[in-house]
């Protein structure tokens, strides 16, 4: 009998006691089954987790060896083994502490990348750094996946402090995004930063050449306004982008993990270096938490075991990330990233099949929006959605306090009523009160039926300030990584983006025409062959 | 025995069989599993559907009355039983076809509102309304879910025929989202559209307080350069909006289905109304084709009867809605409440509960962003998502025309590298190729294998044109309305957005200080307070 045997078993037992019979069970539930920490606060009582649960939770997080994986993390051991690479994200954000990785200690470099850096985006800022029309107005950051999401979400998360130049994002080789980005801008006074480790990363590199050509018809020395976030100093050279604004990183530093080094210097120029400090320090808060806490009071890890519980135990594939904070709108777009391409693996470390199941999908809307939406499902759909509430205690807009109360009161209104539900009874007194009798009145009330007992948990948070950014991205790394300790996968690779790359090579001979595409199956070749029909009109 | 008995079992005993088989087995398949109408093709192909499959499929549709139901919807028959009301959407994109609702031709108003909406229109694009510092700049629209997902996505798709003003959407309560969206705007050159029915939605008449607030700082008359889409002309009186800027619609237009109507009015003025004619009349070819198309032709029933197959006969939770068009951003949020809001229910039309699972999750992002954040869990994870494709064959930016060659090259790439997979036989070939022995080579080559055979659809379109735009929306909401009908739902209700609301309104007391709010749980109640104190400082 294993811990994962005894999970299932006590989630079966008890899968038709609703959640709020626990508050019944234990007064003191709501204090119990939350934790704080870090200015946080983790409310997982409208969960059907209960004691029982909780302690074969934290069991399984103990067997699984969390606490020396997360050590040897910390450490600069080699735990991306498919990779043969140490996974130290969290030195970039805190830079005193040494780290030895293969016997060096990688901390003087990062202290040297990140001075330059902050020197860099100053100097943009009070424009030392100026484009060939005067000051920098505008800054494109071009970039895919990890060297997209997390700055263009931070930017916006940020907004309050943002007293920089204008940042633009621009990610997909879909030219209407590089199109509709460049449109109103000025070359003589906008600043490109190409962030690609490799600087080959296709769509990047395309989009690149495509702002270089449109600065080209402006100004005399595009290149002179191009820096780089990259570890190729042979390639950036080659494009022309001098030196002293490339800023470079390890293969310790994964792409979904990179926001915290230069990747994060879209960022640091539209919020200032002390401002982008303090979100590296709420970082590090986290860190030390996680290293410090007991489990049972350890953020990461309650998050972690949340999670293991609901998709892995109770069988619940997807889990709705709800920020009732706007500028938070792309934070599920980030979590998608972090999260599944982190945990999204079919086999175990060592190569043999998972025992359970991986993922979830993580999808979701900021709060009160999605209500108008999606929320429908969430209440009154067949399947179980785990939703994870995010909400600030005060916004940033002293005149509009009274919005952020509306905004409160429905966050809590949520969870409320996904716990709590209406039976069919006090549906009927409902209509009842409407008048309705009968057939009628029992039709009625059938479709304002909510079940209830739908699990959520709430991170509550001072403000969405930089220190409580940098807390909520560190504790969902951590989350994830929790999460791949106990599944027994590597979090830290990403083989299954592979095939779909090598097979767009093979591809664009045949859409070009100059391949007949032997071995394609039948669908692939009738839409290539539709699309060169349509494509000549 | 029922046809859904007769699918679980065909779906159970053809489970293990690989998708790409079938094309071996029908040399055919490609065209035979695939429709093409409207200027769309759809190919289907590439998932485990056979034909018997597909003929059981149909004749679940046909089982279901869908014929029956299509006519009773576009007849004005009151098909949304619980409100008793019609479902009428279609007529605002077919003004010259009379419909009667309780007897009477609806047409003769419609008409009249859309000349009124294109009069005003014109005269903002062309200065005629003017604000009290000039001609127009920017639209500000205030609405949430259907009043804002519609023409916010619709205006970004639409980018290239922008030539009007600039559009601004502020839907969520959250002070941030106003406030953020004002930063910059000029109150003397900014026309407000407040969009809401009723013109009582909290969220909405929050934030049009909020602009009027900052517009009365700078311009003697704030309600001139307001205009409203709502039927309460007593309260967009009250609030001094001048009735010929008011634009109504009725109880038969769900806020869902609404952009083409009033709720359209920015997207109106943003690309004109003839490029918005250009969009009503794609949606009306397709609304035309789902009327007579034979189902195994139907577009709609054929992407109802994919959904179906996926989440309710194999068991797949969500739906990844990937399009390949940048433009297409924000086409998953819309879908998701297109599609969740209509079929996320638990009874069925009578009130009895349904016999299968209603949803699914719908979700995406565009590609090829995806690929390079959450596509891992795709190809890799342990659970199926499948996957719907869109692409248009050009882009709109001729000297990008490489950059769209790559765009569908991934695409294409992508749902054969689903399909195809890699078997550990060519992961370890590739492993020896890299000079990797014993079990090494067996590791790595565990972590490099797709398992293949997961399900994706394409949906292909020549450009993304305002014809083709409205054909792809009502595209969606016909296969939502089919879907609904073979679960035997009502797809034009929300009734379970409605006890979130009622909690909201009870919630504000407690967190004002001034209710000790009795009968709520523990965990809110903790929140709350922590909230409270934070708050307090």
């Amino acid at each position: 009998m294993t811990i994962w045997d005894d999970l299932s078993r006590h989630a079966k037992a008890t899968a038709d006691r609703p959640i709020l019979q626990l508050f019944d069970e234990h007064p003191d539930r709501a204090r119990d089954f939350s934790a704080e920490a870090c200015g946080f606060l983790f409310d997982y009582s409208k969960t059907a987790i209960d004691a029982p649960a909780r302690a074969l939770l934290l069991a399984l997080a103990e067997a699984a060896g969390v606490a020396a994986r997360r050590e040897a993390m910390f450490s600069g051991a080699l735990i991306n083994e498919t990779e043969g690479r140490a996974v130290l994200h969290t030195a970039l954000r805190n830079l005193d502490r040494p780290v030895q990785v293969n016997g060096q200690d990688v901390t003087p470099a990062l202290r040297a990348t990140h001075a330059r850096m902050a020197r860099f985006a100053t100097d943009v800022r009070q424009g030392r750094f100026a484009g060939q029309g005067g000051a920098i107005t505008d800054v494109v950051n071009i970039g895919i996946g990890g060297s997209d999401l997390g700055p263009a979400m931070a930017v916006q998360a940020l907004a309050p402090y943002h007293d920089g130049p204008r940042c633009h994002f621009v990610s997909n080789v879909d030219g209407a995004h590089v199109h509709d980005t460049l449109k109103g801008l000025n070359p003589e006074t906008t600043l490109v930063i190409v962030a690609s480790k490799t600087f080959t990363t296709v769509e990047t590199m395309t989009n690149a050449d495509a702002v270089r050509r449109w600065m080209g018809g402006r100004v005399a020395n595009p290149a002179a306004q191009f820096a780089a976030l990259s570890s190729a100093t042979d390639r950036t050279a080659a494009y022309g982008i001098d030196p002293a604004r490339v800023f470079g990183f390890d293969d310790w530093v994964g792409g979904r993990y990179s926001v915290w080094g230069p990747i994060g210097l879209s960022l640091m120029i539209a919020i200032g270096p002390a401002a982008f400090d303090r979100f590296l320090a709420g970082a590090a808060v986290m860190d030390a938490h996680f290293c410090d806490a007991p489990p049972a009071q350890n953020l990461p890890v309650l998050l972690a075991l949340v999670g293991i519980w609901h998709n892995q135990i109770c069988g619940h594939a997807t889990r709705a990330v709800l920020p009732y904070d706007q500028r938070l709108a792309r934070l599920p777009a980030y979590l998608q990233q972090l999260e599944m391409e982190s945990n999204g693996k079919r086999v175990a470390m060592d190569g043999s099949d998972l025992a359970h199941h991986s993922g979830p999908v993580v999808w979701g809307e900021p709060g009160t929006n999605g209500q108008h939406a999606f929320y429908q499902l969430i209440h009154q759909g067949t399947r179980v959605v785990p939703c994870e509430f995010l909400i600030a205690a005060t916004g940033h807009e002293p005149d509009l306090a009274h919005q952020h109360s509306l905004l409160i009161a429905n966050c809590l209104a949520q969870s409320e009523a996904l716990m709590r539900g209406r039976s069919l009874d006090e549906a009927r007194a409902l209509m009842a009160a409407r008048s309705l009798t009968g057939a009628d009145l029992e039709r009625q009330a059938r479709h304002r039926v909510f079940p209830g007992s739908r699990p959520s948990t709430t991170l509550l948070y001072p403000r969405l300030t930089p220190e409580v950014l940098g807390g909520i991205l560190a504790l969902y790394e951590h989350r994830v990584f929790v999460e791949g300790v106990i599944l027994g996968l590597n979090s830290f690779d990403q083989w299954g983006v592979e095939l779909g790359k090598e097979l767009a090579l093979t591809l664009a001979p045949v859409l070009a025409g100059t391949s007949a595409g032997a071995g394609k199956d039948a669908s692939t070749l009738h839409l290539a062959a539709r699309i060169r029909a349509l494509a000549q009109g």
